[in-house]
């Protein structure tokens, strides 16, 4: 919809997506009745993105950010999310999950770091809604359309947000955005990582390149190409094949839950208004 | 869709009902690869029903009950828990939510008492999911359609689950089934009470009576009636209004995330596939 003409199909424009996102951020909050947002800032270029844009839409006087560490937590990406606070000068706290989580990671010694990590990325959560309840502020989303389709999020995690900026932003559009708009250097040129383990990386973990699958994901989810299509283009069969189960496997981290159906209208079935109803 | 012809409208064809809920448990797991299941106990009759409906569709042999007391839990939660897994047979933990949610309620002595039950609320989530992913279980909803309408429900926190048999069913109707497959007596008979805190009562928190709410709803949802037929009924118009409102404040909790929209398909816009494609 809002792309530039280049080499790249995912070049954005710039500053049409800019204003679109702008517009969006200020519309939501306002439907909500709300004029403040809360957001989980990681040290990572999504969030920093987030939070870049939520401070342009509303002003950063009206943005709190929460670094919310782990005991394992690299110490350079409290540096980092430091930096995104001074450089938009809105509030922000610190909260430690570690004594939250350990009493349930001691209670389970054979917890493996999977399962470690998603306690983490949900307790992220709660810490976040209930600052949300506290400051009377809107929850604002840090997760990109490449992590949605393939499924590298947490379900009720880190996926869990009122409205969400960047969900139809692919991970190379993020990083074009965040430069575009700021963000510091040393965040924009390190390496993706949950952060959620030490020594985690984002794309070892995947067992791909952000820059090449968003190339792939572009063509098959926003052009609708077929695998020949696709294959025409020079990708793999196995890589369109894997990328389609994956996207696949992930639907339900998308949806709400399922609810079985035995009456005349049934929420998220038949029960599903527009849902800007009465605004 | 499945009533049947009494005296209140909401009265079940409970073999029906029965039926297709076993059915819809059944499949659901297949579905998603699995053929355990995982569910928190409250001691109320939401996760009862759910535990008694479980276990009949794929056995209790199947069926993992977690019960997870906060400090100010009533004890007969624990007890009425206890009846319903001694009642089927299934395997069951205790675990203790305290310790994981004290620091952060330490922290802020402010904190009110909604806020802590919402904290409360989306940590027994997030044991939930981990026992999920532990046992290779899938959660099983407790939550029914007179609170998913209502929102009274903790987003992110009870209301999350991959599959709810219970969504599609009134709260009078909860307890009506309740009855039907043998839910303990102490449990059918008690008040309503989320046991976030001492001496809550749902009823009186909602400032309703469920089993006048449910008729309400039911008319005004599945059979789409207008305010002028609902008044016709004897239903007051305030009443009407307001319930429209809560309804209509409360659909934020039963979706996902507001993406804004950038591209050509967009997650949860046009990006939405019938869950089943490929099954």
């Amino acid at each position: 919809m809002i792309a530039a003409t280049n080499t790249s199909p995912l070049l954005l424009n710039v500053p049409q997506t800019l204003k679109v996102l702008g517009i969006f951020i200020h519309d939501e909050l306002r439907r909500f009745g709300l004029s403040k947002a809360v957001l989980g800032l990681s040290g990572g270029v999504d969030s920093a993105l987030s939070a870049f844009l939520t401070a342009r839409a509303i002003g950063a006087e009206n943005v709190h950010c929460v670094m919310m560490p782990y005991r394992t937590s690299s110490p350079e990406s409290l540096t980092d999310a430091q930096k995104v606070i001074d450089a938009l000068g809105c509030t922000s706290e610190r909260i430690e999950i570690t004594p939250m989580i350990e009493p349930l990671f001691e209670a389970d010694p054979e917890m493996d770091k999977l399962r470690k990590g998603n306690v983490m990325a949900r307790m992220r959560m709660i810490v976040l809604y209930d600052r949300s309840a506290k400051h009377k502020a809107l929850v604002i989303g840090t997760s990109n359309k490449s992590e949605g389709l393939l499924g590298y999020t947490t379900h009720y995690g880190d996926s869990a947000s009122a409205i969400n900026p960047l969900g139809d932003l692919y991970k190379s559009q993020v990083w074009e955005l965040a430069e575009a708009v700021g963000v510091p250097e040393s965040i924009l040129r390190k390496a993706p990582s949950a952060d959620l383990w030490v020594g985690q990386v984002s794309e070892e973990e995947l067992g791909l390149k952000y820059r090449e699958i968003d190339i792939l994901l572009y063509y098959m989810v926003d052009c609708r190409e077929s695998d020949e299509e696709l294959i025409a283009r020079g990708f793999e069969k196995e890589y369109i094949s894997k990328t389609r189960i994956r996207i696949r496997n992930a639907q339900f981290k998308r949806m709400p839950p399922v609810i079985a159906k035995v009456a005349e209208r049934t929420i998220n079935t038949d029960f599903r208004y527009p849902r800007d109803w009465g605004s």
